[in-house]
């Protein structure tokens, strides 16, 4: 409070310029307490009075706590604005230090969770967005008509192999049918494998499996470097070796590195394959940082595939979210949905729409499952579901690219299998789960929304956590 | 489990080029399952078994679990080793990749908390440490023989003031006695008070303030930004302004734009002030990443100065926790303890002592317990606690200036305070916190290890957590 004003304001009427915030926060306070001290964290206050404010400063910079959704005294979700000139707006860190910042550090908060910020149209168009995104790796690869899966794998085991060993188990995945070999995140430029020795070698089995194949492939060279320096001379390598990716850890990488080298990619002509390791912590941690937030800045920042979840794998997340951050990715409009925790968005138009990833614990018993959930727009990536066939590397990279071919023929795994001998070796091996699994989820979720929304009502961030993983 | 080696071996001595890792789990299986789970995922494994793998990739790259601290069935602390030879050495991403990374995804885990990493000393000399650290700040200050705490604000409000009312606290902080006068987190280059126009007044202000005072005064400004010419820039013209320190914000630049900054500012001989906005997600989070973790690569890397909390503010830590983080910032030989979570380490010597910066809910009556906590190597910043003075900023500064010379005098602040009325008025305002409570603390710890050993085995990671808060 302070000269008529209050952090709380709940007739307030969010701007079309102002950044949403949704938090959820749980504590040793009242919820307008904790909600009024995250405010004041992050934009005009701090712990005691301060004979240095002014009115002008509280009035036109402070953080407007619009709606609170109470779950208990003490917790509950709360909705923020923050004014458009509270902000160094080309600088997104400056953003990142004071909504993602130090208000995790309050004494009194037991749990805050930064749920979801909405960017406004306004801060959009300062970013140019995938320099290729979806339909540019498309166009590459040949499959915007015969919109089919691109299918993918990583190299397996995460390190270890020699360049020559690594070469020729990529080789193997490019000519069983696979569109895309990627490295490992765990794999750079260590001694047992060296990152140009790797490169020259891999880029020679690409040429080999493009020419025997008479289709496009591609290789997501994991280029992720503490040094700016090395990671440059890297992809200026790839540029000149006439290879077309690079593949980028862009949650461990930070904003700035991470727009140093998009802009250098796009100078280059190279797509970018983003890998997120890490996210999880933030995005599965009771105070934390969800990842519909990064996979915002990472669109509009301009990335070209995304690593999204898969819903059906070894990873968290289940349908309905997966489903949610697949729209994130390639859609423009995407709905606000509160049960899930999203204030939904809504993208200009050169935000182009990326490429998402599905990966982690994926295999061709999965892909119909995958289909179900992320539609034919996707990439799907299986390490251990292409290596670990009973066949080896090259029985289960046609085992994947089959089950992506029965997708665009509207056949069934288990019915292509019959005339698919990797495929069915693979179901035999692993499984198969069904696609009516997911679409039984997805017609869930549209029968029973103020179901899930009384849910989370009730149990507050829990129960959007078990929506999560449904 | 591959050709004879699992990568549970509890017999395994980890060498002294190993990189220690301490890991908090709890989850969906047996303790034993997860650790093999979080192993394979950051090393050399996947979901499933893998016809690419082969004997001497799992005997020479794997993690190792050597030991196990059941808590629970499902839960516990699980020691493991990562070889030399598994890293890509001279790149720090390469190491957040594996060890920070996809294991926070896996689905059977309900908690992953990465309690500590101990780095081999190996590790340590590919990196030059802090360029100027605790006594290249000392030398310049002039405190190296009388080592009173170095004593610092915030500019309040965190955003909203124009340049020239900016410069006018800044000036008035110095002239009352305050070393350091630093940016607010979330101030950079808004429109309200644009960078240069508040660096440039801000830097007469302090010239004047050393005309006045014949001391030696620091600004640390922020130059944290997404963009890392426009970081560059500033960096450049502060150099050519003749001021001698940057400010930071290290847990979101990521490490890249980091390492980029300190050679430059090594380059250009400033002192690198650094803030740490974001940290506390991973740090209190149920899957996370302990700050000391942070704490040691930022020391490593080379920043001078470095938030670590304070133990008696409005900020997250406790005496016994902080008072760990104020070693690991600038003693050489940091001990294990189990019953806070941390593996100990041991510095070369080229890694110069950081200046630890207490800040966050400080004033003038908590000074003496500070410094209990602390010792004198401390920087005692008050933001709140300078300009929320009854009279204003410069009796706030000489409040808290007053507060840190009777510390070198050997005199209670209460006692000082009968014949400096700053001091007596802030005491009076805020009150005053008693050394001896943090003296009992440590005391205390000293005494009842055995105690706090047990209470870690049987509460596991809440344990832990309740004394990083005591």
């Amino acid at each position: 409070m302070y000269g008529g004003y209050s952090y709380i304001d709940k007739k307030y009427k969010p701007g079309k310029d102002d950044f949403i915030v949704l938090f959820w926060m749980d504590g040793h306070a009242k919820i307008e307490k904790l909600a009024e001290a995250v405010a004041s964290e992050s934009s005009v206050g701090t712990w005691t009075k301060i004979k240095t404010m002014n009115a002008k400063v509280f009035r036109e910079y402070r953080a407007r706590i619009f709606k609170i959704i109470k779950v208990t005294e003490n917790s509950g979700f709360v909705y923020m604005a923050y004014p458009w000139q509270h902000f160094d707006q080309k600088n997104v860190l400056q953003f990142y230090a004071g909504v993602l910042g130090n208000l995790f550090g309050l004494k009194e908060l037991e749990d805050c969770y930064v749920l979801d910020v909405k960017l406004p149209e306004k801060y959009q168009k300062q970013f140019s967005g995938p320099g290729f995104g979806m339909e540019g790796i498309r166009k590459y690869v040949g499959t915007k008509k015969n919109r089919r899966p691109h299918v993918g794998t990583i190299v397996k085991p995460k390190v270890g192999l020699t360049p020559k060993e690594f070469s020729e188990v990529a080789y193997k995945a490019w000519s069983g049918g696979l569109d895309l070999v990627k490295d490992d995140e765990n794999l750079v430029d260590q001694k047992f494998c060296p990152w140009k020795k790797r490169f020259d070698l891999v880029s020679k089995a690409l040429d080999k499996a493009e020419q025997e194949t008479g289709e496009k492939k591609l290789y997501a060279t994991n280029i992720t470097d503490s040094s700016i320096d090395r990671m440059i001379e890297r992809l200026e390598y790839v540029k000149d070796s006439g290879m077309k990716m690079i593949m980028l850890d862009v949650y461990i990488l930070g904003i700035p590195a991470l727009m140093e080298m998009v802009n250098e990619a796009k100078k280059a002509k190279l797509f970018i394959h983003a890998h997120r390791a890490g996210y999880a912590a933030h995005h599965r941690g009771n105070f934390g940082v969800n990842f519909a937030i990064y996979e915002r800045f990472w669109r509009m920042i301009g990335v070209d595939q995304l690593h999204i979840g898969t819903g059906v794998g070894k990873m968290e997340g289940g349908t309905l979210w997966i489903n949610h951050l697949h729209k994130l990715a390639q859609d423009y409009e995407i709905p606000e949905k509160f049960y899930l925790g999203s204030l939904g968005q809504t993208w200009i138009k050169t935000i182009k729409p990326l490429f998402a990833v599905a990966s982690g614990g994926m295999d061709p018993g999965r892909v119909d499952a995958a289909v179900a959930l992320h539609g034919k727009d996707v990439i799907i990536q299986a390490g251990g579901g292409v290596h670990g066939h009973p066949g080896g590397t090259m029985a289960g990279a046609r085992a994947l690219r089959q089950a992506a071919d029965a997708v665009v023929e509207g056949i069934p795994a288990p019915e292509y299998a019959k005339t698919h001998k990797e495929l069915a070796q693979a179901l035999k091996h692993w499984g198969y789960i069904k696609p009516k699994q997911i679409k039984d989820k997805l017609a869930f979720e549209k029968k029973k929304r103020s179901f899930l929304t009384k849910t989370v009502k009730n149990r507050g961030m829990a129960g959007i956590r078990s929506i999560w993983e449904l």
